[in-house]
């Protein structure tokens, strides 16, 4: 099957960044992908910024997905879900799906179970800011990232080739894994992480005393970072990966109360492995990611 | 009392920078400061690398301090509380003290009590970097940072004006603090972020798969940076202001239980209003931080 019309459906970070670097590549690459773009989006003020980007900027769904031969759904994961419903309907001899949503267990199986003739896979390119919207899009936003596909009962191989294709137009590297891999990685690496930074700065505010800002420093700026992201975007997130989250939050509980029970007993050996064995983790993981940058890998079998 | 000889012990990134930012004043400064500077250090290989760097090199704390107008006590806080205890014999006449300690109380308590003829003031300059010792060590380091001062029963004007002359020197901003509550807001700024920094990286490791790293993304890696601390810095940091740590590790652990809470039953307007209250905390900090490369700012009243 020849993908000639592409929509994205949300022009937010994501679908914006998305938009943006197919724009490019379809000025400088030799063979021009995608040869039409259309896209959708709810915000008449990011549809005034999106006008040149596109071919067709509309504020329907049903008119945007109506000939779309690869529909890129970049909402919420909770539209994701509503949208996948409706283009049942809407497209009722399939097309080819692909989305952008951050957790993946739930879209994956709301894809398994559409008709046969859809083609769909899952996906996340493991690239964000703490600044959500179009405004915050740039076309290098995955370039050298991984971007993650799940595949579903009803991905294709003429599928894979075309959202492979994709990611190598927008210079990421493609990692295949199964959904429920992706949201339990996803939930320590990511969400565990934002709830971690968010209390941080939660604690650190119930002092209720100005002069503790000159005092942060660069430990607590970076650490802090994510504690700023979009409430919308997190809520549906959170509640959309919300099982895993709370696991790995477990978890993160139990690690902390062992490091104040080294702590309150003042064991000075035990806490001092404690630190050794977390900084040789960090340092294996730096490693890991210093060494990361030399192509693509592409795997399944988790 | 005219300060001539500064004798530095301890060159790490705190001793190692500032002995650097001096040099750079001495060569620069219209009255340089100070005229002649000694350094001790226990690492033959730091002695080496800090020849040129001072008038005097020393292994023997006993010989670098004989002489020095102005003692900068940077060593570890339990190295410091050793050395305050040797200084009084060493210096039954006194001398001008100042330490750069990253706990204050239990410093300036044993500053409180030293003989009556020494001068003797708690200092913190708020920079600091994963990375530990002399080689990451920079003449910058402490530009445009707060440098916070604990005044002590010690403490004289005279004192007072020798150290904002030395942060004036150094580039930074400083800021009185009683003891007590510089503890407790390095607690909840910079030794919590640790713990959570490094139970994060813990609970990530714990995953056990290398597929984790090419997914995890800018977010982790802010929220992880400091998990590689130097393990025997962070030990005795975290063993000289247990008490505080274990206070803000407490505050911590009920805010991650308080929105564990709200994702467990999926209370969707509760949760979005703890985001929205994150996020607004969260902007108040960075507006904070955006203007506050003013001037210095003195304050003493906690």
């Amino acid at each position: 099957m020849q993908v000639e019309r592409v929509c994205i459906v949300g022009l937010g970070l994501m679908g914006g960044s998305l938009a943006l670097a197919l724009r490019l590549a379809q000025r400088t690459a030799v063979t021009p992908f995608p040869r039409h773009l259309t896209i959708v989006d709810t915000n008449p003020n990011t549809r005034t910024a999106a006008e040149r980007l596109a071919d067709v900027v509309t504020e329907s769904f049903a008119d945007g997905v109506a000939q779309a031969d690869l529909i890129i759904l970049a909402t919420p994961v909770r539209t994701i879900l509503a949208y996948l419903q409706l283009l049942t309907t809407l497209r009722p001899s399939g097309c080819m799906l692909l989305d952008l949503g951050s957790s993946k267990v739930d879209i994956c199986e709301a894809m398994d179970h559409l008709p046969e003739p859809f083609q769909a896979v899952g996906g996340h390119p493991m690239a964000g800011k703490e600044v959500a919207g179009f405004g915050a899009a740039t076309p290098d936003l995955f370039r050298g990232q991984t971007f993650i596909l799940c595949r579903t009962q009803r991905t294709t191989e003429p599928l894979e080739a075309v959202a492979l294709d994709l990611i190598g137009h927008v210079g990421a590297n493609p990692l295949f894994l199964p959904a429920h891999l992706h949201d339990e990685m996803i939930a320590v690496i990511s969400h565990l992480p934002y709830v971690a930074s968010a209390s941080l700065m939660r604690t650190a505010a119930a002092l209720a005393d100005e002069r503790l800002w000159p005092v942060s420093a660069s430990g607590f700026r970076d650490t802090s970072r994510i504690a700023g992201t979009d409430p919308q975007m997190m809520l549906d997130i959170l509640l959309t990966n919300r099982e895993a989250v709370l696991l790995q939050l477990a978890q993160f509980q139990a690690q902390l109360t062992a490091v104040a029970q080294l702590l309150e007993t003042a064991n000075e050996d035990q806490l001092l492995q404690w630190l050794n064995e977390t900084q040789n983790e960090y340092l294996t993981y730096r490693m890991y990611k210093s060494q990361s940058l030399i192509g693509p890998r592409i795997t399944d079998n988790g």
